[in-house]
């Protein structure tokens, strides 16, 4: 179980296989976000249909709503929302961090109060498995600190706590069929982060996370901290770069040896009428849609693409209605799992690099990052 | 084109064959409203894989957003949603006079103002049939005026102005594919119905549509119409009951002779987290439905129930995620798409007048109509 088995390589860039209960994964993967047990709009059904292969989820919103014991109790979290393929659930440090309010950090872990009702509750690493377990997600996270990159004195303290939780997340463990994965921090400095890397490397973990980034450093930065990643990071485990990206993101991500990703930014671009294109990303709002024939983009093979004009989504948008949001996320997300598969095949063929330029011109402007 | 063929009667039902440009209709048939072009939340894929159709849309929301030359130069209607089988649509007569704000009526037609903008617009017979000339549906309405069933001396006035508006509309019409059916009109007048079906009948018409009820008229002062104008309609041609209804009011409809129905209520109570259920109407936020693992409807073949538990359906709505609309949606629907289509198996075997009671037994307490 949890076998990775690298099938190609170009420079930093692998095509691989990991194998987990729910199937195996073909590596590079992108993730869609299903924050509340459900990628916002989409059944099970056309997930699986926009190519789809894993879905991450995430453990501070499950754990206040519906609750991990309750999904335990129906089954788990792939019976519950019923998704047969591969998951991953994050550690809910992250959100706690982000959204949750008034938190107070020590070493044993943090307490916060919820975004939904103000309640007191508590996290720590132990905590943060036992949640993961209830849900049983294929991949789990080891419970981390992320700091803000740019406090260099306190980057240093979030990663050694968080070293020393991804110790204790590895002791808490019970489940043989769940992978957890440790995280690397150590923000923007290229010392930190190598000695995170070594020390998480160390662990006796089937893959590795790159958290910290996509979080207020430059793009530049962050290619920086993958380029030295790579190097570091031993080579016969998966590694996912969190929460990250944009499609040119993936494709810098990809070059630079990182096998998983995961962003919300498809779906979110979709509940505000965007869409990635060839032509950049559009606006569908825009009356200059109103009597455009066209697909999204004549190329895509999405159910969106294949069926409808940008003038029936330009008036699904107009008229509010809330298919138009559901059309967006099938056509968003599949852009970049097919990005993503389509990287792999070159990976196998050996074109990759030599088609970088190309892929990173095609998705020009679609860049900017989800704030 | 638009022959009707009956392959079954029982008492007044009816089991029979409705042809049309884009297929055939099996009668009796429940039709999902796509009032602006689109059933809400469910994508083409989804209508159908519910079993729907025929599609009906509204010409007053169509008109005005995005503009029925648009939905032309665009192909019309089937194109532009991308609805392969048959399509319906209403007059904009009944949204005119409920929905637009400050309308002035006259002999000729209706001036009012729009709900979206408050631009001023008129409607004539005329222009009705042009619009759905426009739109392209197989079956087209003509422009009629709903009267409030209690204001008695006004139904009159409406109903003859129904009438000279439908040979408006008749002497308008220049496309051969479409089948304009007229309307019975009348309030609960049984005369005054007796007038108009007499009327109605008379005109060269492929189909007639029943107006003015469930507006505002009791439920047996409805069955006490439909059990009126059973006789009084001509056999071969199909009639629509527009606007109903509940289970139970599509079960009274098809003993009374109804082929054709359609109505928001599945959808409406779908956002309203309500389902129909052989155990009552359930409204799915309640807590108690928290831990429950069965489907809404174990006897239920529909996607959601195939595919969801209560429990998680809850889940959906508590953390106000939009998918419960939809796979709600796709359950309300189904539940009367194929509640009509079991009906029909009914009339063909000669048992559907034994089941009445059974069916009116199991759709208990999912009668109260939308508001």
């Amino acid at each position: 179980m949890f076998e990775f088995e690298i099938q190609a390589c170009e420079g930093q860039a692998r095509a691989g296989i990991f194998h987990t209960p729910h199937g195996d994964l073909l590596t590079p993967v992108f993730a869609p976000v299903g924050t509340q047990a459900t990628v916002k709009t989409l059944t099970p059904y056309q997930i699986e249909e926009l190519g789809a292969s894993l879905v991450l989820s995430n453990t501070y919103h499950l754990y206040l709503r519906p609750g991990d014991e309750l999904v335990r109790d129906l089954g788990g979290l792939h019976q519950f929302m019923q998704w047969p393929r591969p998951m991953l659930t994050d550690s809910g440090g992250f959100q706690v961090f982000s959204l949750a309010q008034t938190r107070e950090i020590d070493d044993d872990g943090v307490t916060f109060k919820s975004h939904i009702d103000g309640s007191t509750h508590r996290f720590t690493p132990e905590k943060s498995i036992a949640i993961q377990e209830n849900l049983g997600a294929d991949i789990i996270m080891a419970f981390d600190e992320c700091a803000d990159p740019n406090d260099q004195a306190y980057i240093k303290i979030a990663m050694e706590r968080t070293h020393r939780w991804a110790e204790r997340c590895l002791g808490a463990k019970t489940r043989n069929d769940q992978a957890l994965f440790g995280i690397v921090q150590g923000g923007i400095d290229p010392e930190l982060r190598a000695v995170s890397a070594q020390f998480i490397a160390s662990l006796p973990v089937p893959g590795i996370a790159i958290g910290g980034l996509s979080v207020g450093e430059t793009k530049p930065q962050m290619l920086d901290t993958l380029d030295l990643l790579a190097p570091l990071l031993p080579q016969g485990k998966p590694r996912y770069l969190m929460g990250v990206g944009t499609p040119e993101d993936l494709i810098h991500g990809i070059a630079r040896g990182v096998d998983i990703f995961d962003c919300v930014l498809p779906t979110r671009l979709a509940r505000h009428n965007a869409a990635f294109s060839p032509d950049g990303r559009l606006n569908l709002m825009n009356a200059a849609f109103a009597r455009d024939e066209r697909p999204i983009d004549a190329s895509c093979t999405c159910y969106t693409c294949r069926t409808f004009t940008r003038a029936y989504l330009r008036h699904l948008i107009a008229a509010r209605e809330l298919l138009a949001g559901t059309l967006l996320s099938i056509h968003n997300l599949h852009a970049l799992v097919q990005l993503v598969k389509d990287i792999r095949e070159m990976i196998v063929a050996g074109t990759f690099e030599a088609n970088i330029p190309g892929l990173l011109k095609r998705w020009d402007n679609n860049a900017s990052r989800a704030k």
